[in-house]
């Protein structure tokens, strides 16, 4: 076995998830990955954990929703029993056909997650971790032959997570102290708050209250958004393309927008409700290991030199107790690329200039003649 | 998809599990079986039952049981709430290697089932039902091209299963009725005494009490044995192969035994315990779809035109109230073909001869010369 699977699965196991002895873990398996699969039934092995493995076989699902024309039954007893007694939940994606579930009507998918939302919150209320091993049917939607899309999963996902939470801790604190969040590249000029709000430090870990292997951003929920906003990293929204992205905000709330490719969808997902007018989320990517974006949020967003927005639902972690943020049944992630001529400011002090935070070697304190606005 | 897949899964679900609406299912899945688990998720689909599948991989298994030193914690509940919470349990087997396992301990594998015992009991207090989806590896442990595989296990699984019931129904009304069975082939010559004992017509169906698909056997629980019994069909029993194991039997016990191949296993299957001397089960194989051994008992015993002893255990069902049968760490079948020189009398009246049942056409009421004992 590839020792990088092995290293996937033990920081699956053990950085992520924190797995103990006599934990009753299920480990969910997509169609395509199998091997990592079994890395993982072997740390848990070592570790003396208890192992249900679940089959996520998208082409199981689509055979079972197709044929499926009546009402669902509401979260069956066996299905929510299994997650109400497990410890840890386990994600291992990883299909072989990201079109695998393509003819199942998106009404019979929405009936069947909305059946089983209690199951949903079952999973989510235990320590869940979603991963991805990596198939070739990744690597062609990543438009990356199949050594090459390895590597660029391993990098992303066995990285020095202490280090990086340590890292991404000074971040957080920057955040937490500050009022005002000023966002600023080629297209963009935008002012959000975030005075009251608490930022998370996704390191990749239960810990943290961070449920993705990888991650690595550090995220939080503003309000109040002005000014303008360009996308420019090609993003995929319910399966349609979307490119370069423009938002335009008065008090808190989208009021022009347009779009080079997929404006129909921005559209739709703006028009959704009241709260999918507004920003959710303010992330900042910091996973240097994802060099490249590849069509798929989970490691898009927390690419290292991108600030990614969200339109819609805010997550409770980064509001106070007893305050509601932005409240909507979507939550959209757009990205935009910091590496250019940029910066990002927290109460006028420069964090991030040209993608690299002020900690960094090679950060200018003071942009040089031709790095800023010339 | 392969039509023959789509009946399978039809068969499965519907003659033999009897699912309905609002029905609980765990559908076990095999790393081979993916195909099948797709028709079966369909199927379940149409009847409008819920889903949830279960990975059997056997290399996770491995890699889990090997990396466990420990104790292993008993009966983990989220495990058991799964099964006692289900209606009925579908297991899909087929692997891609029928030795997967075979460097894991024996006793670590014991140890872990031991642990799960009740786990198990769960899981058979609920319909279930076990087939097989024909893979290469199983092909190969046939010594069958995987062409000639799937039409064998299809022969055998697809059968008219209304119709075989009715036949079947007849030899158990017979062996219900009768009380000395007596066995005759070259090198046989066995009774033994089944008054009062209850036959299981062996239809596929969790209705008949029957868990196997394929089935076709009518089976029940002899005592008082004498005579000798030669099994002619190759067999695997525990891993190694047997070749023309020789039993002899007075009031009951095992006295004498020699086999051309495997005397070993043999030996180690007799001395386990006193039950492990004695017959648990007859069973009369009656599946005209299989007509060949392939050291799968599975198929094996349900073979038409041969009938199986078990040394150890015998079934619940063929008991009378309150009365216990054979009881034993073991239950082991062991095979001889009927279609020689051979019959099967039930209080001396011939009720198969040379293969053939006395309602079949062909059979012959007395022997002509030159077929019985020339």
């Amino acid at each position: 076995m590839d020792d990088r699977i092995r290293d996937h699965a033990e920081t699956l196991v053990d950085w992520s998830a924190r797995i103990e002895a006599g934990d009753d873990v299920v480990v969910r398996v997509d169609e395509g990955a199998h091997d990592l699969a079994v890395a993982v039934a072997e740390t848990l092995g070592e570790r003396g954990a208890n192992l249900v493995t679940v089959a996520t076989s998208e082409e199981v699902r689509r055979a079972y929703l197709r044929a499926h024309g009546a009402e669902f039954d509401t979260d069956p007893a066996y299905e929510l029993a299994l997650y109400e007694e497990a410890d840890s939940v386990l994600t291992l994606g990883g299909g072989r056909n990201t079109a695998a579930t393509a003819d199942v009507p998106a009404d019979r998918t929405q009936r069947y997650d909305r059946a089983r939302e209690g199951v949903r919150e079952a999973r989510l209320a235990t320590d869940w971790v979603s991963t991805v091993h990596p198939t070739r049917s990744l690597a062609q939607a990543a438009g990356m032959s199949y050594d090459a899309y390895r590597e660029f999963v391993y990098d992303a996902a066995l990285r020095d997570w202490e280090a990086l939470a340590e890292e991404m801790a000074r971040l957080k604190d920057i955040l937490d102290a500050g009022s005002e969040v000023r966002v600023v590249n080629e297209g963009t000029d935008l002012t959000m708050s975030v005075d009251g709000r608490t930022a998370v430090n996704s390191a990749a870990s239960v810990v943290y209250d961070s449920h993705n292997l990888p991650s690595g951003e550090v995220f939080t929920a503003p309000y109040d958004t002005a000014g303008v906003v360009t996308f420019d990293v090609p993003m995929t929204v319910r399966g349609r393309e979307v490119r370069d992205v423009k938002l335009t905000f008065k008090d808190g709330v989208v009021v022009d927008w347009e779009a080079r490719q997929g404006e129909d969808v921005v559209t739709e997902v703006i028009e959704t409700d009241a709260g999918s007018r507004q920003l959710g989320e303010l992330g900042i990517g910091m996973n240097r290991g994802i060099d490249r974006p590849t069509g798929r949020t989970l490691f898009d967003e927390k690419m290292a030199g991108t600030v990614h927005l969200a339109l819609g639902r805010a997550y409770e972690a980064c509001l106070p107790d007893g305050e509601s943020g932005t409240d909507s049944a979507v939550h959209v992630d757009l990205i935009t690329d910091m590496t250019g001529d940029s910066r990002i400011e927290v109460d006028g002090d420069v964090v991030q200039r040209n993608g690299l935070f002020r900690w960094e070697a090679g950060f200018e304190e003071e942009p040089t003649e031709g790095t800023d606005g010339s």
